[in-house]
């Protein structure tokens, strides 16, 4: 029986961090290009400037919100990167997927941005961030399964690894269900659980998962 | 005689990867900026938002086959880069013709979307899968024949390279034929061999290539 | 007690290293896209197409001087990220604000180039810079207390590290303070300091910092 | 006395390689953003698409001429960057002042494929060139006056690098003055040297240089 071509493909862990890398560098950027500044026929005083400046606060937030979104999947991403010892077309195709809901999540966040007050938006940004969580899940437990990661990642690690996107997943969840009640509850919720994933206080409770 | 600079030029196969990950990086994520999300004075209920929603499906789905295809082709040229032990310039020029090609890749998928129903649209997209193909093939014979490639790699995976190169574009052909009855019977059959090089599935007959 | 998911979290001095140039290198090159060139129903001769390119000059210089700022900020993340030994969470986190920070630059060279008699664009495009040297002194003052700089970085090389990024600041707020009579000294004041730390001339008294 | 910052800075090849790999990568992708597909309204038939296709296709040459010449500096500049052992602030700043220009090459090839039979865009389009050529011969120079370059590089190597680089500039200086007769001449000269350089037939007086 021949070699296949199936099982030589898709085997270097670095040229798929690189590919990785350049695919949220290039998302995390992008956005910037839809923040305008004032016109510049509409500005006649400082005060005129700072009135405008002041307007284009949300859509500030907004690209903040989609970098710290993207920075929180990118050390979810790397966590398990690291620990591929190899890779094989399987486990590429699976983070491909992932990368083709980082490429789209720019678009969930503007989506989310302009129609703040509606239960849609919050469905679609949240179906991003789930899918986002759902492939990185299926990507380490495949790389578990057919022994792709290194030896010296111990069971325990591999479960933390689990339970954290778990964790993220259950928060992210029940955030947008409090759209049932208003979407405004819902982006503070996800929001706040988000700047605690990035700050991780030293809370006993909540740094154990 | 003096040493000439085509000998010492283009021999970096590390930064041949480097710049193909960032061509193709920048490739896939360039695409969303054409995903603009309904106008917001066009939108007064949960129900408009829907609906304008599902009116940019089919977008959403180009974006998703563009990112298919290049995803196809990064690793197609990675199974080759993988095994390059070195490069010159005549392969270093080459593979430049194929990164060309890639960064095309989003203005053909953009074309064929929005003229789904134009056989000359569809023409242009498959020229452009078919010259993918061609380079990497006329790259992977020429690091063959100059001894470019690594001592591991066997006959029998040098010529799993090849023919699945082949076997791709004749299915591609194929599909392209099909545009003489319909266009969309070209695009099912293109998307539905895209997916199968994605999924490889362990169907016997077709994992054979 | 089990591990911990923040223990073992973004560890990669490597790939924040590529992630960084991956975020430069797109916000060095996005401005680019602002550079228009004249209409072409407007030019009729020669001398039209050469009025509308000596126009052009301010836009050129301000794209010339987003990329100044930014390479100058690229080459101070780079001295401290090469005498990383590892990184740990917190320290990949406060890189990320570093990050989100140097992607908003091209907003903030625009906003200024637009409204340059303005003193609140000038004190915008400072807070940024402020916001980039300070998260870079937190960044390395952090990395240096938990151990996480390589053993050869000496304690002059570590001082002198942070000396510069004060020493720029200060600089960089004289020519803030300098808006109170006139913006256009505070912009000559601040590219001048960044010619210098590009140029860096052997002058004795500057070159001590 | 201390040791100063500007003796310690700028110091990894590598990453000046990486942020170069991604300056050029978004470089060569940004200009397909402008290649857009005819409207839809305007397309009533396969012979509409067809004659729009048509009139596209000077677009698409443009497109091609200049990922041809960032792919001509890209390979000049990584023939430097393999033979530097180390670098310093100086070398790294000049390099610096090479992304610069690398990143307005989109600009002046756009400008010369609207102004095409104007000279004043020829001229700039010809400085463009002129400038990266420049910048990679005083590289060099100064790479080899302070002894950054590998100790495996003979001199023979060392002379051809830099006769390489004058030779180019010759040629397109050459093809720069024919535009007093004709712009048209001086650009078909122009391509006519990159694709020589590109190719790199064995034509026994050429590859000499």
């Amino acid at each position: 029986m021949s070699t296949f071509y199936n099982r030589i493909a898709g085997e270097s862990v670095e040229r798929l961090a690189a590919l990785s890398d350049g695919i949220f560098a290039v998302a995390m950027t992008l956005l910037v290009l839809d923040l305008h500044g004032p016109a510049k026929e509409a500005i006649g005083s400082e005060q005129d400037l700072y009135r405008a400046l002041v307007a284009l606060w949300p859509q500030l937030l907004t690209y903040m919100k989609s970098f710290l979104t993207l920075a929180i999947f990118w050390n979810g991403q790397q966590a398990q990167l690291n620990r591929f010892a190899r890779t094989n077309r399987h486990l590429t195709w699976i983070q491909m997927l992932f990368l083709c809901a980082v490429s789209i999540m720019p678009f969930s966040t503007r989506l989310l941005a302009e129609f703040i007050g509606y239960r849609i938006a919050l469905i679609c940004y949240w179906a991003n961030l789930l899918f986002l969580g759902a492939v990185l899940y299926i990507a380490w437990r495949y790389a578990r399964r057919t022994g792709l990661i290194t030896q010296d990642t111990s069971h325990e690690i591999a479960c933390a690894i689990e339970r954290r996107i778990v964790f993220g997943q259950v928060l992210y969840a029940t955030g947008a269900c409090l759209c049932i009640w208003n979407t405004y509850w819902s982006i503070a919720f996800i929001v706040v659980t988000q700047i605690n994933f990035a700050i991780a206080p030293r809370i006993p409770w909540l740094s154990r998962f």
